[in-house]
């Protein structure tokens, strides 16, 4: 390629807020980044003040600003919006970027992996109790062997229900892999065929309930499935069956959820709360039976270098005129219908 | 088949010490085993004084009880012995056995899976914190979010070592199918093709402690390997790294490993003890870094009633004049060398 | 749900040449599209010609009919175009039906296992001569045992090379999975990211080429890749490596290919040729080396009938104004490049 | 190690007929043993006759040459009989070898690979009549597209059956893992738990005759089984399946076989013929629907090595006085009833 001038390079609109070009790229990569591009830094609040000659120019964002109509009409070049936060909010003319032909992308999938092992190990720590026991071992009245494994079950050979199948559902699959489980899918936005390419068997919501061992739910809110996960689906749940919160407390009616655990007729892990930090005095903190994690799920260093590596890659193919290939797309049918609360910390 | 005389059904002598019948078959098998076969039970001190027509017409005998080379004598239609303990005491002429072709097999693959399913769960629980972050949540104290997380780490596309190519270390390659992960194994009694028809790189010792983020020791105890992890093998180890002990507290140098762990240098977990149960003023107990298991990996009762169908199989097999193909058998070379404590307990 | 009046029920234009109705349904699956939705079955050129009152009506086109803006316009109900031949034509205008966010989605991907099944038992002929070896046990001449194995070669263990990773690439990854292969991919519009989370290598084409036992091109034909594997393609390969061309003839300078073969360089198979049917008079066909297949790929009616299920899939998910998640949609970027030529038979 | 002393250095008696030392070991490998052992090379109709010093000095056996009770006292030192052309003939007293506790065993699984592979291949080839279509091709009376499809169909989503567990069982099982199949095996030597372990579904010798779109049959003779395979096994099968015979000739009754293909009932490929060479006026040799291969689904070069690499492992864990692993042990039970034919020619 010819030297190419600094004016010559693409212009990169950052406004990353809450994420950070240092979060999201190692130093290697934003490097090479500003090496591509020019990278025009701009806090979120400050994009429609920006120079129309800037705006003009601006090939890509990294970010979720607020966009008015104005100022996407300010930005004729403009190809791809990065939503490295990754929950869409509603602060931007959709259907005009979708008439454009400018892709609303997310890096959520980042977060799947990261999910999986937690969601795999809190299942295996409710299955074998290896929290509760590290904790009587600690305090001296541990249960040696057989003793100690009255309620321990393996997952290997079980039954699985998983609740959701995106990026999320499908790394739990992944590892779940290697446990011979009979594993069942609920998702009503996804093709029975996809479940059943992947090698799981699509079900209703409530065979997923009746008939697993371990629930594992995965499911974004939309504006159709908020608290679905309510005290009638609990009953459905087989005594003793575990019952795994990995997405957004808004699926669940949190209320059902804790005294459906409080009865001893589920054991249950959550990442997630309807108030969040939760209060200190909150009745869920002491809850016998379920297993608490404080929304770490998904935000580890390397979930967000790997955002980092999305964009550089799709940007790639951007460059070349191709589309985009591995953030995932925002869609007109469904941009409308996302609600999950966006995060104010990484 | 035509009925068969009570007296015309094979023999089997039932010892099953510290196992019993109850533990290891279901009622249903247990019913069968009666229909097919004649169980004569005795407690295992009192063989020897079996009536000498009732030795005679012994065909197989399930357990280990202590025999010496005139009962065996006495024995003449003896096939097998199934050693449901599953570790190999030095209480029988193994050569007298051998050499007349008696097999003596044990059922010790059936804790495989329970041992690699808990295993994967103490790695995921060292790597996410996920026992600790609940006792902290408890506590009021957690950290939320990427707070919470700034040791975790990802299992997936890391480097995992196992020592030890047993019945145990293929089924903790099986959990971790889904995983990604590069993946060593040392096992000095295995050949490497084999090693590598499973997927896996064979190592040494020293390459798997110094190149993974992960280790699991699955190693049986040997003539050869009492305390072969030692301080000099905790020290080859990357800061940081988990050390799962899943086998027998012998292979390890205990005092090194927890002086490793108190360090900081190493995190880990053990499911067995030097002694056991541990004295309640073990500075073992209150180490911070290390996650403890009461000898609970193995003992579920899924587990037991699968000796028993692993002996109803390989009953069936040796009906037929076929050699047992489910069971593992003891082998001339290594029966001697073995030195796995048994258990006095389920 | 309540009975719906016969005029309530959505309207499908059928156009689906050169596939028809029943090629693509199963009976009792084109019983349930009727059940569902009102079919208004049309020659593809004449649907400019419908009533206006149909038009207005149109919620989804199975088929691939030319379509020009003002019968468009005169479709304000229309959702998504299914093209069921599944090579995009140039005979609508795209940049409307994007702007109005009217999907076009094909259904390729029914090829992709039939494909990648003839392309393993193709490279399995080639790597064993089964083909040859069964030509000549017919004409009396057959060798017997390692004699006839001089040339024979395992893939197991082998190096492979897939240029191409759309549907049938990862078909293809997909049959190869026993076969524990190094499998290098090529694709310049697809991130490498994906193909490393697929299980393989991406790799330049030049590395492909060179460094592979076998390479299998599965690679569409696109305005800039007409006749990209020449002759100095082929000169890279490893002697005796082998070449099956699946996807097609386009892609390769013919001329060259068949010389690479008639020297004895490479061996190759193809399922497509530069003009088809081949004359008979072409010195293709008596090239020693080259195994043949009349485009006989993917043409299974077992494809044939998934394309219906991939459609009647969609149709559910869009009308519950979800988007397709089965089909593969048209793309803004791409749609202009695609240059493989429609089939005129099935 | 210290420096041996050459007549330190354990002898090895070579007796490979009709292997040789150059056919299965590569030349690094002869020079590495050559190094480490002394080798003894010997026609296998000579041993007997040997100096009794050295008889006294063998300690392991490469070959299966005929011995009798004499000369196996004669060699007190003997460890292990390496039988490299893989089929247990009754020339030597097994029973005292037992008893010694003197292994012999075989290195068959060298050619499971090789078998699947080609197996597999042939399966390809009737199912999309590969090599017919090829024939066809040459000839210039080829059909195109859907039209050369007419029998056509997948093996992906079929029902396939496989007589026999063994390493060929095993192997055929992972080549078709990609192929998202049902699979059932028929092996009455083998426990359904070991068949439901590795992924399939253990049936009777009748359910996998009938409800099979592809039969595998890679079953050893034995005294039990000579032409099992009859008129009314392949009556069973679905019309127009197809039968693959892997394994050998005598487990068929061939004129029933012929008969089922012969009738269009079934079609089939076979690799073994009750006499090889067949002759040149067998009607087998031009029956329709019958694919043939000259007794080479096995005999490759890559085979012959590995023979050689089983053994130095094997040879490398008996010098630790530890039991061979690679290689497949003769078993008391077993070996009497074995009744392949060996081979003559490699």
């Amino acid at each position: 390629m010819p030297a190419e001038k600094p004016a010559d390079k693409p212009l990169i609109l950052c406004a990353p807020e809450p994420r950070s070009l240092d979060l999201i790229f190692t130093p290697e990569r934003l490097a090479e980044l500003r090496a591509r591009f020019r990278l025009l830094e701009c806090p979120e609040t400050e994009v429609a003040a920006l120079d129309p000659t800037a705006l003009a120019q601006v090939r890509y964002i990294i970010g979720q600003p607020p966009l008015s109509a104005e100022t996407l009409a300010a930005m004729p070049n403009l190809r791809c919006i990065f939503n490295v936060e990754s929950n869409l909010l509603n602060n931007m003319p959709y259907e005009i970027l979708f008439q454009r032909g400018i892709h609303v992308v997310t890096t959520g999938a980042v977060f799947a992996e990261p999910v999986a092992e937690i969601g795999l190990g809190l299942a295996l720590s409710l299955a074998r109790n290896i929290h509760g026991a590290d904790a009587d071992f600690r305090a001296g009245r541990e249960k040696w062997g057989g003793e100690g494994n009255t309620t321990a079950r393996l997952l290997s050979g079980s039954e699985i229900g998983i609740i959701g199948f995106g990026d999320l559902g499908r790394a739990l699959l992944r590892v779940l892999s290697g446990f011979r489980a009979k594993i069942r899918i609920h998702d009503p936005w996804v093709a029975p065929s996809l479940i059943r390419a992947a090698g799981a068997e699509p079900a209703t919501l409530e065979t997923v309930l009746e008939q697993s061992d371990t629930v594992f739910c995965v499911a974004a809110v939309t504006s159709d499935n908020q608290g679905f996960l309510d005290a009638k689906a609990f009953a459905r749940m087989r005594p003793g069956a575990a019952f795994l919160l990995l997405s957004r407390a808004a699926v669940v009616d949190f209320d059902a959820f804790a005294a459906a655990i409080q009865s001893g007729h589920i054991q249950a892990a959550t990442d997630v709360y309807p108030e969040e930090p939760l209060p200190q005095n909150s009745a869920l903190r002491a809850i016998p039976g379920l297993l608490h994690s404080a929304h770490r799920a998904g935000a580890l260093d390397q979930a967000f270098k790997r955002m980092g590596e999305m964009v550089w890659e799709d940007l790639s193919l951007l460059e070349r005129r191709l589309p985009p290939g591995v953030c995932k797309r925002a869609e007109r049918e469904t941009v409308a219908r996302m609600r999950s609360k966006p995060v104010s910390v990484n």
